[in-house]
């Protein structure tokens, strides 16, 4: 099956009823990131996995980072991973205070 | 890239502004299949596309079908693909009437 690349993986936990989570965090990365991701996969899991990957690298995983991302953060590493060169505006602002 | 399977993909036109039409259509079938569907992938397009395929075939083209799909509608096409012998209750006794 062929993906588009950079391809993103949002893994969440169907028994945690986290798909809205999921759904709001992938509308999210594709609003911020229209031109420079090549897809999101929203994939079922369970035992509450709440999992985000870049090109199949992990880029916040629940279990060990203890909690959900701040969209803010996500995003930034996300673009850390994709585009690099991109300034995110308000949010790299509001982090780096 | 390794993706689950069955995988089912939306790819929407950015332009047209699409991706929350996109992203509700991946959280219905999402909430429909969850054990059924591997996973969902959000594709980002151009020219008005509207495309749903289940392991890279099409079940619906917004083009081909002038037009965008009934939910229950693509939910029976998208259950003859992953889950024949799956009653969808209501939304199959609706559409035979």
């Amino acid at each position: 099956m062929t993906t588009r690349q950079p391809r993103l993986e949002i893994e969440y936990c169907t028994q945690c009823r986290w798909l809205m989570r999921a759904g709001w965090t992938a509308q999210e990365l594709l609003t911020t990131f229209s031109t420079e991701l090549g897809e999101v996969a929203l994939i079922p899991g369970t035992g509450g996995v709440f999992d985000v990957r870049v090109e199949g690298e992990i880029v916040w995983s629940r279990k060990e980072q203890d909690g959900f991302p701040d969209l803010a953060v996500l995003k930034q590493l996300v673009r850390d991973r994709i585009a690099p060169d991109r300034d995110l505006g308000h949010v790299d602002r509001r982090l780096s205070r």
